[in-house]
């Protein structure tokens, strides 16, 4: 059939004349064209598509985790799907390299026509962001409490909804609370790291009674103290309770215990997926930071100080998200707490086998 | 009133109704849904919007070098709209960083749904080819044509269109063959050249004969030949036109002449963009070439060598592109015909102030 | 001779003795060999080659501004190597990805073994903050305090002398105030723009006062005469001198505004290398907040919330440095004071001949 | 002491006096000093670098495949310290936007001074080469054959031990023909994998049978021939061995059913990590094909057609490389050879159980 062709195919397969026939520059229509009108429209699209497939392989990621006895096998494509989200945000961030050859006075030049609407509005965006686990309460008030009041209904309702289901953040630190090893039996691995931290103080107080004295002895004393108190928020669950309270921590006790055990011996089979996941989520959360730093770089380039409602500029606004908007810092926190390798805790042998392979221990 | 709020402002200037809802698996269809098609359809729907911006800045750059006259201030666009293109390639080829986290297996999964559908197909990529300069005669045979036969009429006609506008190599080639200064009133850059190479040539031939002696004195004076050889195919008219014939060179005489005295000249004000000019088109052909070898291992990786049709891979017909679907060759070419700075010819200072700006002479 | 043998050539000319002979891990010394020490030295070892290159484009760039009468022949490798540095900045900011396969546990097992070393102490990134601009006073405090009353007095000498040199911003500053046509004969641009905003703000309050009325004419009213006091620090000399002052502007009144004049005529011949200047010195600031950032998240990562001495922790540092250590957000601030083409004054066609070329006017 | 400061510490940690003392252009030397080569010289060390760091990780993963009973804990490592030398390996590849910022006439006035060496001539690259696989007598003869007899006698010396030790190639052919389960017990995964690929044959031709006729009937019952017989250099031990020798294969007959097996049973936990390994040795084969690439078209863009010697150039001889020059397309072949997830054979859940952890049975 002539209507069957092969060149046909191809664009029908993507749709492509929906998708190459949705570029309405607001300046062609205004009388008053702008060349590069078409590059921001065609950017924000992308970005959208990009967006819309993170969202996609988020669903699957987490549908696997709300499994409570999520199978070992999940494991692959897990990791796949997050480094895929991985390589997406690293996309986001080179793409600004195509905006920013638009200079500001091009930008100008269609602004004034489509108003008011910004990529602050990205409910795509937003539900990511939710998603993941970035809380409401959390969120800086000055932007978005007005956009809420702008929102759709459905739009109100799709954000509510992914308030309301468990975010990878808890998801991550409800299967991370369950990792069987780290009290297992008669092993306690919290004691043992405690045990093997306390022992590692001593051992530099001792070097230091040896060697120092006087004022730099003092001193030192002082920093193996400070060293210890460091270790109290995690080592004690009241002071733990505490920095939780005080917002210091957001990861549960037992899923940061297991965080550092995986961290530690992941070099274990059954641990080597579970350190992968922890490389990758830190991955994301760094990956997010980078674009929101390059999109207020550029929105400072586009509009200096510009677009300032109640004195804060857009610029000013998305600096700020860089730090107070991040998800996972407590993953990067825990190198607070590591030792060097020598002074670690060995693992005992029979644990160490129940993390191995079962044909390796048969055969 | 409430229908205009802002989140729904920024969704429809994005027409994401359109662009979010044309994702449409055919895995899902036929009742078999393979995860990683929605990767698979997004990324080619992300393709062919980049490819319609590239076509777009083609549209606005060829219209200007269309312009007989091309004032000086064109130049500024020009560069700019081919510095996007080349961010947009780059991405291109990023992007695959993205479609590589898809396992060969999964793309098994789905690839039979689509039947024969190849990026071969795009409509929009075989545009750009020919907008820049890619000529039919030099495509390679084995695929095309079968395509060809499978055209729509208006595929057909807006390809047979390019093919008949002249393109940017043509352009390009019109447009430095106009370049005022070499050839200007008693100045013969050509000659001056020429006079200078030859000049080389002695003087290497001369330290020859100073310091070496026997069979190191034969070679080098062979070389010297080969040397002096290779300069015909530029200085003589007659052999150049005879490696043009022979498909050695594209490029017109006087295209070829300009470019070494823009490429030689580079600092004078007015060869300052010309010279800019020279390297994006170079950035431009070598980033193609980078994404044909991106694509080819691609293929190789997800389909091996199957897809022959007549023996012939799709991944050895795509390495086969790398070298021949090449089109600004010539300006790389040129780096063959170059001298060491200390042997050029200076350039006259009557013919320097002309290509510097107005008010600095006159004032 | 059979010592001068071609891979000797190429080995002898690299130095690769030295080179590659440079890498002496701690921990292998200490007899407790950690293998990713080496990666880390071989890192900050190509930094260090990185940043030498850096300076090795200033000392050209800043030569050349360093003549008062700079030819504009030189604004061609004065862009080159603004584009070299910009290349190189890219490059620094990706070679994170390498380090960042090291995993936290592995930094921990050989950061013992070179006790306070850290990259902050790194001369030849301070160098290049100095000479791009960044002054001591700017400087956050904490770190460099303690860090200058370690150092050598070779490399104190040398602080000392990049400071008392003119630094790029200076130099660009000064170069910006000599552009002629900002102030040329008859023409006074700077009247010209003031007169083009008052216009295009009347017109705005005049739209509203025909459209608008209550609350929301209120509001419109209110938004034009904040726009308005936004212009005044840029069109009245004592505000400008008075924001000068309180330190929200470092350019100087002249620069600044031929800096903007360049931004809206950028297609004049003569204008459109300094834009291309303007549009580097934006990209380097750009990436050197972006390196910051990634530079303190892989801090972050490394060492959690550690070495904090006296509270805050290096992360925290590197943190506020993205901020506050920017040397040309003045150049980023320009933009606030755009208008839309249509608006803009056109330029008097005799002053537009005069910043062409020579040879196009005499012909 | 005054002498031990920490801007000392840092610079000796780093070796910074040899390492920033090392960069001597030739160009300096001879009185003619070109700008350009600096950068020339801290590229091609920075280069140097990177490879010594590549074989410093080579060292570690290849001492690890030595060990004929490599503890599955050693994935861990293997696959970190792969994915290391895949983000150098992008790294060199994107280095390569610095030295393009190099105009070729800047090439030309230093590159007389350094003679004839060349990059081809990097020791540490052959060895990487070597390493990795790539076999002397698969090397393309041009060049190599001419370096060789120019090569130092300890040069030659570490090539001869690389080339006599197993290279990754080979070390991961034989760690592949050990995978466990492709035989193990009454499971046979090659008679299992065989009997699915003919089931889904014959699918095909009773399709085909039921739905076609006449001469699209005749052409599909061909193409299904044809894929039977491609199946048979892997079904049929014969056809593999002559296939072998033809050169088709270089991967042994265990291998290569092992490699599909880890393919298609990629969730499998005890397959997850050698999965990891494929992937990761294709990035890094394809890497290394860019890079060539990269290399080439820069040398044609530097020198043009020149550094003949033979007729052939350095862009044609490096062009020739990229398909050439290749060592892992075995694992890329494989793809052919892949079926539909819904055809594949299921694991029997014995075999399956097998492959998972141990405190998953016990327990």
């Amino acid at each position: 059939m002539s209507d069957n062709k092969k060149w046909d195919q191809y664009s029908e397969y993507l749709d492509l004349d929906k998708v190459l026939n949705a570029q309405n520059p607001l300046s062609d229509k205004a009388g008053d064209p702008a060349h590069d009108e078409m590059l921001f429209i065609s950017f924000h699209q992308i970005y959208e598509l990009w967006f819309k497939q993170i969202l996609f392989e988020l669903d699957d990621v987490q549908a696997r985790f709300s499994n409570k006895n999520m199978d070992e096998r999940e494991m692959q494509p897990v990791l796949l799907y997050l480094g895929r989200i991985i390589e997406i945000l690293k996309n986001l961030d080179r793409m600004i390299d195509v905006l920013e050859t638009m200079p500001p006075q091009s930008f100008i030049d269609f602004r004034e026509h489509f108003g008011t609407a910004t990529g602050f509005q990205s409910l795509q965006f937003r539900l990511i962001e939710t998603r993941l686990g970035l809380l409401r309460k959390d969120r800086l008030k000055v932007f978005h409490q007005e956009f809420d009041k702008d929102l759709r209904n459905e739009s109100k309702m799709e954000i509510k909804i992914a308030e309301n289901n468990p975010s990878l953040f808890e998801q991550l630190d409800t299967w991370l609370g369950r990792t069987p090893f780290v009290d297992f039996g008669d092993y306690k691995f919290w004691e043992e790291y405690r045990n093997a931290v306390y022992k590692l103080f001593e051992e530099k107080t001792a070097l230091a009674r040896r060697n120092l004295s006087g004022e730099i002895f003092d001193k030192e004393l002082a920093a193996i103290q400070r060293g210890k108190d460091k270790f109290d928020s995690i080592f004690d669950a009241d002071k733990h309770a505490q920095a939780s309270e005080d917002g210091q921590w957001r990861m549960s006790w037992k899923a940061l215990q297991a965080a550092l055990f995986i961290t530690i011996y992941r070099k274990e089979p059954v641990l080597q997926a579970p350190h992968e996941l922890l490389t990758k989520i830190m991955d994301i959360d760094e990956l997010l930071a980078r674009w929101r730093l390059r999109h207020a770089l550029m929105t400072q380039r586009m509009m200096g100080l510009s677009m300032g409602s109640g004195g804060s500029s857009g610029f000013e606004y998305l600096m700020s998200t860089i730090g107070k908007h991040r998800i996972f810092t407590d993953i990067f926190a825990l190198s607070t707490y590591l030792m060097p390798s020598r002074a670690l805790p060995k693992l005992p042998e029979s644990i160490s086998k129940e993390m191995g392979y079962n044909y390796a221990v048969v055969s």
